[in-house]
């Protein structure tokens, strides 16, 4: 995966030129993706429409697969970023970096921030901002399809689901975890509590009625889950 | 969609010509849609394989969609019957009949009696026999490909998704919240709470590890779903 750190020998015009291409290049994978689906999806339809020659292609990436995971990283980094910058007061960093740590939508687990969830002493609604989010991003339409097609293709290929949620779903689901843990340790919830089970009770069913469309998908649904599954695990 | 009463003014022989014709073109269907996916399966494809005139299939269906969803439709009946069978100690009935509500997997809630869910008035195991066959038929290849390439079509095409919904999830749906409240009316259940999505806390999670294949989908998951979601909407 290119990074502006695998550039930093070359001048910077050829560094801008090279985050151009990439830039195009996942623009142009996710867009394939969502017109035409992934099976008709090839490196030279990316290629042709990104405006750059296959081998650059094949210079970065060894495989449609890998080049439209990174392009998806980078979407939903993008919207982790956003999503952060909303809380830090619209705050604009510098300049954009590379996302460290998954933050995207497949699985539906939402924009997370790298280090953690938020920890603000309220774990409800801390859970709730982090769903909350989640559902928006989901019903964001520059979300929402090429994490449909995404989503079905892994559904279908064992090998690219597993890729899917080991760098995106399996680290977020990790983060809720770390999150459910810190309350557990601070008291407020049953000790003997299985989380990864509560966590997979939160995303599961938002998930679910996301992929299904049974109902629209919104706050108060949310809301209505973390109070759900936070019920469940309460000190008794 | 054909049945034997819409052949009741024909020959006994034509009856069964034309369902073994039905047999072969259910099987077509289903075999084509996990070979080739969705978007290649053909209604000219489907003929060929069942060894059917093309006008044989259009009689009877308008859309390779609605021969799929009928095809999938006697699949997971099937597996209901066969559910049924066992719970009746193998009894076989005296021939087979239409199903007459979707008994199968997509979405995940799994093979059920058309009159309704086990009411043995213990909740919990009831419950958990419901997921468990669920689970039993996620696993079983016959069900998993078909149900999976179907799935990933209807997270893609909102027309065909929502078909889906309409005549396999929401009814199975519907049997989960009425054994609910059948529950929450003799007191077993806190009164003001939400069954639907007590419903969906069920199946959500279930559906979301088989579909992302994030951890062995078992019985002990079935249980463990049941526990947690009975805990968060008993009694205060």
């Amino acid at each position: 995966m290119p990074t502006p750190k695998a550039a930093s020998s070359r001048t910077p015009d050829a560094t801008r030129r090279s985050e151009r291409s990439r830039r195009a290049i996942y623009d142009a994978a996710l867009a394939l993706v969502v017109e035409v689906g992934y099976a008709r999806t090839t490196v030279e339809g990316i290629a042709s429409r990104a405006g750059v020659g296959k081998q650059t292609i094949y210079r970065w990436w060894p495989s449609k697969s890998a080049v439209l995971l990174d392009a998806y990283l980078d979407l939903t980094g993008q919207a982790g970023q956003e999503a952060q910058a909303g809380r830090e007061g619209g705050e604009e960093r510098a300049e954009p970096t590379e996302p460290t740590e998954p933050t995207g939508a497949t699985g539906a687990t939402g924009p997370t921030e790298p280090a953690g969830l938020p920890d603000t002493g309220d774990l409800a609604a801390d859970l709730k901002a982090v769903l909350r989010a989640t559902v928006d991003e989901l019903n964001d339409p520059r979300f929402e399809a090429p994490t449909r097609a995404l989503t079905a293709e892994g559904v279908i290929d064992p090998e690219l689901g597993a890729r899917f949620v080991e760098r995106l779903l399996e680290p977020q689901l990790r983060l809720y975890v770390r999150r459910l843990a810190a309350a557990r340790d601070a008291g407020l919830l049953r000790p003997g509590a299985d989380l990864r089970v509560a966590v997979e009770l939160l995303v599961g069913p938002l998930t679910h009625r996301w992929l299904m469309r049974t109902r629209p998908l919104t706050h108060a649904y949310a809301d209505e889950l973390v109070d759900h599954v936070l019920q469940g695990i309460a000190p008794r």
